[in-house]
């Protein structure tokens, strides 16, 4: 296998570990490659025979295939959850979040890309953002030269395909234009924002920015580049202007009015016989945070961030009850996760991580993000582990557990891995092996056991936690290696101490890892760049 | 009020602020001056009363009085337990110790002192380590000046008296001499060690300690100063040696033998119909830890903390089987927490904090200590509370509870409240106002409400974390305020910044504290100090 890493240094510490360590056949990697096209699989044969079993057995009992509901909020911390160590301890208590983790499987180890857009997108193709092209926010009015979306599958366009209805509601951030749209890629139904949060309230907050709000002339500007507005279609359309956010009070209620959507959307598809995927995308806890009517200071904490996580939880309550009310609670796989770690630079208007670093870093607090995965009677109460799940893991996983393996790709380079077996055995534990962490088209650092590698670190003094990949520094002949047991805070890099035995065995991974985009080449979207 | 702080930059801030406001009858505090000797206290009279009725229903019920297991592990980290947001995420599970906390109340803001010595004496006594000259932790073959245990009285010591078969199970720490031993200051029972793993470890691990442990001289010198043994004896005995710690084998298996210990313990009390007092205080996690048999590798983590962490969480399922084994679950209070933060400079030997430092300091990661309250049938399944509970609270609370709080010494000032009717309530809330953090004889910090207001800090550059009182400086003009809700790390000082209505309440709470040295003058035990 031929191992190409862009970085110079990098690349001469790798020629003087043992190499031929690497090749396959190493005891110590347990993935197996099971299709040119997939990332390599650590294969349980009878843990996925189990599970099989399981959602066979389920679905003649039902007589339906399982619902799929992602619960996604925007930007909230680990820590945030009670679950997780914060809840009551940061004056926000998740009752309703947590009794998901006490009543399903608690993943401690579950990431995501360092920002919004890279993370839906993988999410929902299953593949990096270095793959798609999606490898930063999309911005207020901007027009990639190329269309992702033209030439990518989504999770939801096949399971359109295969008879279920789906849909996204909420935020969206993943491309304004015509052809960019959720109900164009394959949801069937949409109703949400196709921004940001940030990009409304920028244009209504006096107090924070008086600079563009009080100014007419920037207003004028902005009318012409932003679509301050809730927007709804179905798949086909062009989706339209459903009500105006023209106001800090209209902006502070929108995510009670994707709530109603979601919830009629439940009760529509179970009204119709119907299985569903419903990503539930929350434009909370993102920056900046007003609360719905009610909220303001519901929180024990007071700050529009914690109710804003007040105000999370109960629509998360809110909408399990539905699936409750409608009789699909034991027919649903429902996954609670967050896009990034928390904007540590926003505080009070942000969330917590024990972990270094925030969103936009990909030091553990930018990407480690809590995973929730709850199926009464599928899913055993109470169970905890710390097995490597990646967020685009669920693009295969819904796939796997609605019975349309079969659908995925072949003609790409696919990065999620089915982790069905995983979740739904008892006893289950991860297939996969290793998570990789980008910034933009930049590999960074690995996740591997219970190591984290650093290839490359952000030039903190120049750009603080910020994710662009001009400011990428080596680090050196060797890399920064942490144990997560031992150091979860990545505070004191031990180097290839004591990590001889294992430290080939990640560039060995990376080195697979980067030859595949020799036979699957990027998109390249042609994004601005600040720095070129 | 005369307000007194030893600060003089503080004292001027002070001038500055509406000190008038500080005076009885401000209306942002709560707590009520009960008696003159006593912490003041939130006064709840229908919690109060509640509990008070259940606790009489249940010695109706069971015709005995209830029995009290403290739990105590040495150094272990906030974030050790799953409960936490450690557990599987840090390499070590404890479905035991997460257990009692999904089964019972979950502290999120529970706090010790920073270090072992003064947490166990204040635990006990119910009273500042500043107050009992218990202000530091006793150093080998150490016998100093004054003996404060003979002036000082233990909750063990007044059950004792009330009839109850009290013991200590485990580390002590309080004093080796003559008339320092627990079985002298009220434990009816002692088996354990008198010093700290450390002392034990470091005579006898050439490895670590190669400078002692190969030179003969200065090992017997050692011998001459430290006994190196489990110890054991009965009220009024001295301790004898039971067996010696002479050798790393021997030191992995002494939580074995006080776990062996405490279950005999419970189980004589409960033949013999006694109700009983047990402190089962571990000698794990504190360094330096070798593994049990059988518990090398058992942790995922696989170091010899985190296989210390996986037999503390074993025997803590032990003893717990043994209440149920032996009719008692549904008749003891069960709390379980940790003396201090986790020794931040000893990875990999050390625990994990989320929080700012570790033992030794007052940010934080140095006092703030799991707590979980656990009582069947007494305290509800899924509690959470963000209530202050200060570890001295188990004196007062103790005795509240087997229904002797008239026992609470008259002639002395105690700082410890009873915290009954918020562990016994249904929608308990804490008593406690404020929580008060020292180095040494210094208050360095407040915790008041979800703030924590620093008077003082270390001079890191010169100290690190460690605790010594010569190493502290001032805040300056105003102290460091950090919102713990917002800021749990304590990262960003606010200062008085919006924070202008709180800290004149924190300065006279502090003013409050401060006052009662006046009337109740400290003990001196003439311990030696570095710096004069």
């Amino acid at each position: 296998m031929k191992i190409k890493l862009s970085c110079t240094a990098f690349a001469l510490a790798l020629a003087a570990l043992p190499l031929a360590a690497t090749a396959a056949g190493d005891p110590f990697l347990k993935a197996q490659m099971i299709a040119e096209n997939l990332e390599p699989v650590i294969v349980h044969p009878e843990q996925q025979k189990a599970v099989q079993e399981k959602l066979a057995a389920l679905e003649k009992h039902s007589g339906r295939k399982p619902n799929i509901l992602i619960l996604l909020v925007d930007d909230l911390g680990w820590g945030d959850v009670g679950a997780y160590g914060g809840g009551t301890a940061v004056g926000a208590p998740t009752p309703h979040i947590d009794s998901l983790a006490s009543g399903g499987l608690k993943l401690t180890s579950t990431y995501a890309q360092p920002t919004c857009t890279p993370t839906r997108s993988a999410m929902m193709t299953g593949r990096l953002p270095a793959r798609t092209g999606l490898t930063r926010p999309i911005l207020t009015g901007e027009n990639p030269k190329v269309n992702p979306w033209a030439s990518e599958q989504t999770a939801a366009g096949l399971l359109s395909a295969a008879g279920y209805r789906t849909a996204l509601s909420g935020k969206w951030h993943l491309g304004e234009p015509d052809g960019f749209q959720p109900q164009q890629v394959g949801y069937d139904e949409y109703l949400g924002i196709l921004s940001v949060s940030s990009e409304f309230s920028q244009g209504l907050d006096a107090r924070l920015v008086p600079n563009l709000v009080l100014k007419p002339e920037r207003m004028a500007a902005l009318k012409k580049v932003s679509r301050s507005a809730i927007t709804a279609g179905k798949r086909g359309e062009l989706a339209q202007v459903l009500e105006p956010i023209d106001s800090i009070e209209a902006l502070a209620q929108i995510d009670q009015k994707f709530a109603n959507f979601s919830e009629d959307f439940i009760r529509r598809s179970v009204k119709a016989q119907k299985p569903f995927y419903l990503i539930h995308s929350f434009s909370r806890v993102h920056n900046d945070n007003y609360p719905a009517k009610g909220y303001a200071g519901k929180s024990p904490a007071g700050f529009p961030y914690k109710d804003a996580v007040v105000e999370v939880d109960d629509i998360v309550g809110r909408l399990m009850q539905t699936l409750k009310d409608t009789g699909q609670l034991d027919n649903t796989l429902v996954f609670f996760t967050s896009d990034n770690g928390p904007s540590d630079d926003l505080l009070p208007d942000s969330g917590y991580t024990p972990f270094r670093g925030g969103k936009g870093s990909t030091w553990e607090g930018g990407v480690r993000v809590p995973g929730i995965a709850y199926w009464p009677g599928m899913i055993s109460a109470g169970r905890q582990s710390d097995g490597l799940f990646d967020l685009m893991d669920l693009f295969n996983t819904s796939l796997a557990v609605t019975g349309n393996s079969a659908k995925v790709p072949k003609d790409r380079y696919i990065d999620g891995i089915d982790q069905s077996s995983f979740l739904l055995s008892d006893q289950g534990v991860s297939n996969r092996e290793s998570v990789y962490m980008y910034a933009e088209r930049q590999l960074m650092a690995i996740r591997w056991e219970e190591f984290k590698v650093h290839l490359k670190v952000f030039d903190v003094k120049r750009a603080g936690a910020n994710l662009d990949e001009s400011l990428v520094s080596s680090t050196g002949m060797s890399p920064w290696v942490y144990n997560l047991y031992v150091d979860p805070k990545e505070q004191v890099s031990t180097g290839h101490r004591n990590f001889e035995w294992g430290l080939p065995r990640v560039v060995g991974i990376a080195g697979r890892h980067l030859a595949t985009f020799q036979k699957y080449p990027a998109k390249d979207l042609g994004l601005a760049k600040p720095v070129q």
